[in-house]
């Protein structure tokens, strides 16, 4: 690929493809941190539910704290597609979910842009390799993906398709890093990314308790807020499940609960544990832990919890007021 | 069953067995919420264990406020079990996880604990049906389901055997929340209840990322810390997810998405998102919103999420100080 033109630092402009929930979250997104954005979408509506979109999360924004000088007078809506990325220094596409009008798109984007300049989809899913078929630059090309709604969830995932160059996908990780993302840059691709791998676990097993009649959808998000949610907001599953084990951590854990890991809990079939998984998981959480101890953890987590509880207006039932 | 001898509001004597995470937690819990706690666990060691654990909850517990009279001093450790169930009148069980040892010290504990009194399993898991099998009376047997810290984390899922009786459950039901719980009621039976089977399936997913390399533990924790997890403290999947559809809710998220359910995404295979289904999640969605618009969700979701930021010190890299 042409190396980029601008320096992850210097970006000015960027423009947003698509402007439905998630486009629009990125264009509210990059306005706050104070770019000049352009976005595009075919919809005849898009113009008014774009700016009905940054209206409602300006406020928000606004808490956050804004960039200097950033401005919602800062948006242009383009007519055309061409018209859009014709100055671009960065492209977002968050177009439908739908495999043939990516590769269309991307492909078109490729041929509007200045040549070099990174073009990010927001997709959910589709692996990049898959999307990058039509285009006549495919090394651009890489998926930055996003949480809803993207200008509040820090995380983007990136990952580029076999076409891509590593110079793309190091570049976009450290331009996200600047725009203000938490961005977790993979070596490989898989289905899903990773964190929507396991939240779409957890919303499959979901959707099968509704189906089964097992639960109500109000059960179930209530057993989250009320239960896991409240430690994932600022502990992961592994240190959290680590902290079962007690004092022994993540290997007494695995020794005490792994054989549950063979109970129909789940439609999901578990891997084996072996001594392997055991060892990556133990080794993991330790370098997760970076030098805390498990009784280091446990009052981090206690009083995340408790800050949690209380910036949401919930100290448990019978809790001080 | 006998009638439990008294009302869930009169409780003032519990009984916790077992003093590990968990069952120290329980301990921890309700001598913050102001009850005489009596625990008895078999492990030469679990004395000074016990004390550590409800020493190092303790400040958490202060910062929510103890209940009017709530001291460490009112735990008494029993010798034996029969000494600890002599004077109960709530009793639950957090001993490891093995059915038959379940089994037999749930039968120890029905001959050892007075007429009628509710005796509950913090099991994980296991089907109340299956442990309550040796007991003299395995009516007023039921599990009462705890997340990790039971002393911070309010939920409990309630839900009785096949030869629990329905007393029992309601009785349970209504003494958790007298206790400062939340609590969800199961009418029937599924393994691994509600909140852990969907946390379970994450964590199964998160294990094959692990065991396939494709994601390392810290990158997993992260992905749910910087994403989805700050959403899941305080709005659940099905909500959030609503969300994901824009002005549309649900019912465009599903029409949008769900055919990204066929995608290999998680090892989970998905449910057939018939037309059953899509209402049942439709409706329920609407069920859950208790009356509030897309608009009121949204904004919901988006002070919660700077709240829950502000509270864990994590305001997004780029925002304000």
């Amino acid at each position: 690929m042409t190396t980029p033109p601008t320096e992850p630092t210097g970006v000015t402009k960027v423009t947003c493809v698509g402007a439905g929930v998630i486009g629009g979250g990125w264009v509210a997104h990059f306005l706050a941190r104070g770019y000049d954005v352009t976005a595009w979408d075919p919809a005849p509506d898009a113009r008014e539910k774009l700016r009905r979109l940054v209206d409602a999360a300006w406020p928000a924004l606004i808490q956050l704290g804004l960039a200097e000088g950033a401005s919602r007078d800062r948006l242009t809506i383009a007519g055309t597609l061409e018209e859009a990325c014709a100055e671009a220094q960065f492209v977002q596409e968050s177009a439908p979910e739908k495999l043939d009008l990516k590769r269309d798109l991307l492909a078109r984007l490729d041929a509007a842009t200045p040549p070099g300049v990174v073009i990010a989809s927001s997709t959910s899913g589709y692996p990049m390799t898959d999307m990058q078929t039509e285009a006549a630059d495919p090394s651009r090309l890489l998926v930055g993906h996003p949480f809803n709604p993207p200008y509040l969830i820090p995380l983007v995932e990136v990952v580029g398709g076999e076409r891509t160059a590593g110079e793309a996908v190091e570049w976009a990780s450290r331009f996200y890093e600047v725009a203000g993302k938490s961005v977790i840059t993979m070596d490989r691709e898989v289905p899903g990314f990773i964190a929507n791998r396991l939240q779409e676990a957890l919303w499959r097993e979901a959707l099968h308790m509704v189906a089964n009649g097992e639960a109500t959808v109000k059960e179930i998000d209530d057993s989250i807020t009320e239960g896991p949610g409240l430690r994932w907001a600022f502990m992961g599953p592994c240190l959290t499940f680590a902290l079962a084990g007690g004092e022994g951590g993540m290997g007494h854990m695995l020794d005490h609960f792994g054989p549950s890991l063979k109970s129909p809990w789940t439609r999901l079939e578990a891997p084996e544990l072996d001594a392997a998984l055991r060892d990556a998981m133990v080794d993991g959480c330790d370098e997760a832990a970076e030098g805390r101890t498990i009784a280091d953890l446990v009052a981090e987590r206690d009083q995340g919890v408790i800050d949690v509880l209380r910036a949401t207006g919930r100290l448990p039932k019978g809790g001080a007021e």
